[in-house]
């Protein structure tokens, strides 16, 4: 099967679902129209293997619906609707037809569930581990459009779901995978003499936080059906903090978030208890939880605060008086991104 | 430098040149605004290190501007004008700044040069090789749009330019690389030893192909201005024969082209000849050569073999009389595709 046979046996059933997606796969590129009173939203993503995931505990399947989820996200973030997504897949030798089919078919999983079409992408070969790019496409009214730019001082910052859980899954996940290199070490590494059974028992809700993340769309419906438009809006992938350092920085204001108002799941707060891990941190830095972090104006704290699933964890404040956490015994300490260093520290040195 | 100053330094004086892009890099999505009467076209491309670039002759200044110029080449290939991109990497630790900068000179080159906003992305880290892919978007009225399935019998088949010259470049760049090892394993792997100057005096045309090919947005707009709407079009990047079949195959139907016709620059034949290889199959497989392949009615023959680079290399049939190469000596081949296999041969045998 060529390039083009495999495109075609994984994409030829692909309906379109959406008025605006004219032509999908199978041409130079994919062609939509959009009218002059909706704007285009573009976002993408590029996955690496054994950076962003691990394909030796997470199947191919969830894979692939989390790589079309993550971009969903950002659309939702913009307060937009995703239309259409383009799939890029760097595949080396080992993977067979099978294992594109199982990546396929839980990306058009999620392309189904927020009525997404899949329109092009590019397949090609990798020398070595799989790379992921998928970008997507939506569309919004321009008074609709929320930025990163727009919070003010007195807004309330408010978060959807629990945070920390998404890392606290992938903690689970490689403990459980040195458990069973160190059996498979004492077993002479004698794969069939390892009968290894990851315990997950209890913790089901953190591994699938991690393996199978959910787009927003909910909270932003929930949120245009009460009317409200948040001053400023992202979604949460690298972190609680990092993404209020994004949003202060690009409204040029200062912030104040409680520790005690950070939503955690029980369960968050078992494994990081059991973990011997601090879980505000969890929570601020962990990342991949996919929930919306946005402000409001303080005008709407009674209305927000009773909204199911938004939590006010705090408020902006002026530039000046800088970006703090303050911590459930009143202690206030300076929020820090945790953010991914791109160049090692001995390049950046020089 | 974390991810958002890198991001921030390589992009922070971008300034959007065209009216549709409302809002750029910076934010959880790219904005733009496409009028009713307007379509967007969206194509993306996957390039991986060792697969489709060998940074060991290729300098990353190239490899940007190569990177962004196949992705218009495909808006061009729809008849289309594009207007923004988005670029995402994945670096190994061995990338300084400096690398990423030259990488992003490049890509900006080539975004100038076709009038091309760069809105957004993602950097993120590769455990090996560089990863690059870009995403363009354009705009053509719907009236002005083609595609690849519009093909009919009597259709002249036309390239621009010349085909094969780009693959004949990775050769000698190949064959100097190799002789630099050879160089490099006499001096006992002391590079400091070896003073290697790789001899391209004659063939720069060729490396030229190879290293910084060019969308031909000069051919769209000659064909524009002389009112011809091709039946069909393609860009050649993966070579004749495979192009060619695309056509057919989207098309129902079938083709003769003349080995004769087919358009070669003198210094392809000379390098073929030097590496005793047929030229032919060069310019049927060799690919990469970014010229455009298209279809026009039979009576527009006089019209199109007077334009300047165009040539019309044969005709399509009727899908029953298949897919031929009309030697010099009038003998007639079956067309083949030597597309790329993105599965092992061991897994496809399954």
């Amino acid at each position: 099967m060529g390039e083009f046979g495999l495109i075609k046996h994984l994409t030829e059933d692909i309906k379109p679902e959406n008025g605006s997606t004219i032509r999908g796969v199978g041409d130079d590129c994919a062609v939509l129209q959009y009218t002059g009173e909706r704007r285009v939203l573009v976002t993408t993503d590029l996955l690496m293997e054994g950076v962003h995931f691990d394909l030796q505990y997470v199947p191919l399947e969830h894979l692939g619906y989390k790589s079309i989820m993550v971009n969903l996200s950002d659309i939702y973030a913009m307060n937009g609707t995703p239309r259409q997504v383009t799939v890029s897949l760097a595949l080396s030798k080992r993977f067979q037809v099978e294992d594109l089919e199982a990546l396929y078919r839980g990306m058009r999983r999620a392309c189904e569930q927020h009525h997404v079409d899949l329109v092009g992408g590019d397949t090609t070969s990798s020398l070595t581990g799989l790379a992921i790019s998928v970008t997507a496409i939506g569309e919004a009214r321009p008074r609709d459009i929320v930025y990163r730019d727009g919070a003010r001082p007195t807004d309330l910052i408010c978060v959807s779901g629990n945070l920390g859980a998404a890392y606290m899954g992938l903690q689970l996940l490689e403990r459980e995978k040195l458990v069973y290199y160190q059996q498979l070490k004492e077993a002479g590494d004698k794969r069939d003499q390892v009968d290894f059974q990851p315990d997950f028992s209890g913790r089901e809700y953190l591994l699938e936080r991690q393996l199978k993340p959910e787009a927003r769309r909910d909270i932003v419906e929930a949120l245009q059906k009460a009317g409200i438009h948040p001053t400023s809006m992202m979604d949460i992938s690298d972190g609680l903090s990092s993404e209020l350092m994004h949003i202060c920085t690009q409204s040029h204001t200062g912030c104040r978030i409680y520790e005690e108002r950070i939503p955690l799941d029980y369960q968050t707060a078992v494994a990081a208890e059991e973990l011997n891990m601090n879980v505000t941190t969890c929570a601020l830095n962990g990342g991949e939880d996919y929930e919306l972090l946005f402000t409001v104006p303080l005008t709407l704290n009674d209305q927000v605060s009773q909204m199911e699933d938004i939590h006010v964890i705090g408020y902006i404040t002026e530039e000046k008086l800088g970006r703090a956490l303050i911590t459930r015994d009143g202690q206030e300490f300076e929020l820090k991104a945790q953010g991914w260093q791109p160049l090692s520290s001995e390049n950046n040195a020089k």
